[in-house]
């Protein structure tokens, strides 16, 4: 029976190989945003799907409303195996600005770099690059007598505008594809030589609301003094949402919210993460949320709440003597843990009708919320996966948040009840979604082999 | 000699004539706002240069960059006697929107109401109507020996428009014009049947406020929590401006802030003000401004805040997770008494300064600033004009304040140092700028009668 060592010297051998599968996907334009584009992505639909079958997987396009799926799913060599779905997206950003392209997006090359060779085109990273880092981990079982996981295979192709047609397809294809467990190949490496695994992701609510005052416009001159300024009772109450300490004030606000396992408290103390330098790119200097937590925490493992939008009166250029009647804000905030979305929301709503004064009502628009997602941290699968990580890359995999959330993962746990272990091999610098986008040579050939070592860890 | 009650016959014998020449005023379509009405404008000049020089005025129109003045003067019968400045303005507001007229706006006519008869058209009341209650007053003292007083008179032709051509007029020509005193009659009545003065008009301080956080705009995701937001910064700096009695909290802003007189108060307390009537009309109820302190004084007597205007973020339909990089508010203080413009700008600008965090910063655009105007409550021209209104009209004349700021008052303090006595026979009800403007015929008459009465007193 062949080893994981034979898996690996076949992923080494065949590289050139995997590299022409590569820019064979690449050179497909398939851009979800655009409709010139579709036929695109029908073609990489296809592509991946005749892909899949040259490896013994039944494989099938599945038409939706918008972008088909691709779906696959192949048995282990032994029963008993885990059951895996790995998750990735066909569907690329438009390309423009296309001046900026020093060559033509989907026509991808190589090209040298500080980190040795990469990849150049659209989509060399995001995501077709990470999601082949899969597929040739599995080409390579193919080759040494078969997988040691069942692995399902799930393509999205409109990953791009939002996954508009995702939820559907789970709710009406999920029982076919549930497994134990989701991987998902879309995000990056802490650095060029350090693994990482996303293990927080946070979640959202986003709250409107509307102060009303008087019945219309009035004149600051006539009514200034006695008739009540809807903007002051909005401004009071947005105030009123952080203590000095710059911690939000809501009661209940920190209910599910767990402080750090120590070992990843300490991981992240140990990383070389310069926040003057993250700040300093966008023009700040100093951390600015909750005193006494370091930068990582307030964006990964800390709640937040940011208003994103007010607007009130007159806005135009010069002055005008207007007392409003009315005025608005668009609140949201950062959920973490096992943050409740609508109590959050709740909660929001009593902190503002507490502060209305008399002839001032409040109208709230909820805006959509869901819950943080974080992977167990001391649970099996990302024990194994960590040690499979470290043994590719020599060095532990740091555990990772991420500010924001990630849509689709929230659709698996809640259409599928799935948890997710995302591991991807993109570098900040690789410039998805922008000009010159690239994906290291590196990432590619070592992610191939990380698949392979998480499959083996997961199966043992 | 001829007595005042002769000058009062002669007013009450003349009213079908006086009413004709109101008419003929009326017809005048002089609409600043509108170029094809300029023609008017100066059509209603030239008809008031004859109409003083009918009276024995001097009398010219003056060139400005926009309408004509009409300046006049007349010496008194006796020497020594006081020198006055009569102000009123010929152009009217536009009669838009049409449809919502009885009858055309420039064709007017006297309708029954409530109070007996009215006279409707645009520009009956504001300030056509009123300013005939004057040249009426002289015409009668002309028929009987003269004028008690030196009267300077100036109709101005761009109140409507924000006086643009005032203040250079007044540098250029104020000498010529400077009297003792400003006669204006451009405000109301507190009722049908009891007089009013307006001793006191609101300063105002604006200022806008501009807070700058990251280079540019965020993803909340991405950044929140560790990048500072300006609107929550912007909020902070709002909220503060209040303590919780409603009472600005600027350093000094009280400075120059001075109890009324208790007679004043006591009138004020007497006054059948229906708070509740006030604010109702606008759908509020409750009086919002310092606590302790009347509706009345809250709109006249007290210094105020207003937000007119705040914007910042993501202001459009639905949600949108940006952490803006700045977020702007537009401030107004209403001023009283000797409270000093720049101080409270000052004053403002070190407030906001103080609650600025790490990596903020605030740009502040002055937007101007007038101080309050007070006529000397003991002043010796009010106590005649209270006494002349109150043989008028049988009952004590109301010493009212008005919320806003007439800029053509604070132009003649500033240029040419001259109090202004606000006497007009206005009521709340007179829909001036709006459609049916109607002037009490009963204003017209008695209102002649008061100039009259009030210039006698002021020659005594």
């Amino acid at each position: 029976m062949a080893t994981l060592e034979n898996v690996l010297s076949t992923i080494d051998a065949n590289q050139g190989e995997a590299l022409d599968r590569l820019f064979a996907l690449v050179s497909i334009p398939s851009v979800s945003a655009l409709p010139e584009n579709f036929p695109d992505c029908d073609q990489a639909a296809d592509w991946l799907v005749a892909e899949l079958k040259s490896l013994g997987f039944e494989a099938s396009k599945v038409e939706t409303a918008g972008r088909p799926m691709v779906v696959g799913s192949a048995k282990a060599k032994t029963r008993d195996a885990p059951n895996v779905l790995f998750y990735g997206h066909y569907d690329v950003q438009p390309a423009d600005p296309l001046s900026l392209w020093k060559t033509p997006p989907f026509e991808p090359r190589l090209e040298s770099g500080p980190n040795g060779e990469r990849i150049v085109g659209r989509g060399a990273a995001d995501d077709k690059g990470q999601l082949m880092t899969f597929v040739e981990a599995c080409r390579a079982f193919r080759a040494n007598g078969g997988l040691p996981c069942n692995v399902n295979i799930l393509f999205e192709g409109e990953e791009e505008t939002g996954s508009p047609s995702l939820p559907a397809f789970l709710a009406s294809h999920g029982k076919a594809i549930k497994s134990d467990l989701l991987l998902v190949c879309d995000t990056s490496m802490w650095d060029a030589k350090t693994p990482a695994v996303t293990t927080m992701l946070r979640g959202l609510v986003m709250e409107e609301v509307i102060i009303h005052a008087a019945n219309r416009d009035l004149h600051s001159g006539m009514y200034g003094g006695a008739a009540i300024n809807p903007i002051r009772v909005l401004t009071r109450v947005l105030a009123d949402l952080f203590d000095a300490n710059g911690a939000v004030t809501l009661p209940g606000f920190f209910d599910g919210v767990e402080e750090l396992p120590e070992e990843v408290a300490e991981q992240w103390r140990n990383l070389d993460f310069d926040a003057g330098a993250f700040l300093g790119e966008v023009g700040l200097s100093v951390p600015a949320g909750e005193k006494g937590r370091s930068a990582l925490e307030m964006i990964w493992s800390r709640p937040t709440c940011d208003v994103n939008g007010i607007v009130g009166g007159y806005t135009g250029e010069g002055a005008k003597t207007v007392l409003p009647a009315k005025a608005s804000a668009k609140v949201s905030f950062r959920l973490v843990g096992k943050q409740n979305p609508d109590r959050i929301a709740q909660s929001f709503r009593a902190h503002v009708k507490q502060r209305l004064p008399a002839d001032v009502k409040a109208e709230f628009r909820a805006m959509g919320g869901s819950p943080a997602f974080a992977l167990p941290m001391r649970g099996e699968a990302l024990r194994r996966a960590c040690r499979a990580l470290e043994a590719e890359w020599g060095k532990p995999a740091v555990l990772v948040g991420a500010g924001g959330s990630i849509p689709i993962v929230g659709a698996f746990k809640r259409e599928l009840g799935m948890d997710a272990l995302m591991v991807g091999f993109g570098l900040d610098d690789d410039a998805i979604h922008s000009p010159n986008e690239k994906y290291e040579r590196n990432s590619f050939h070592k992610g191939a082999r990380s698949w392979a070592r998480i499959l083996a860890a997961l199966a043992q």
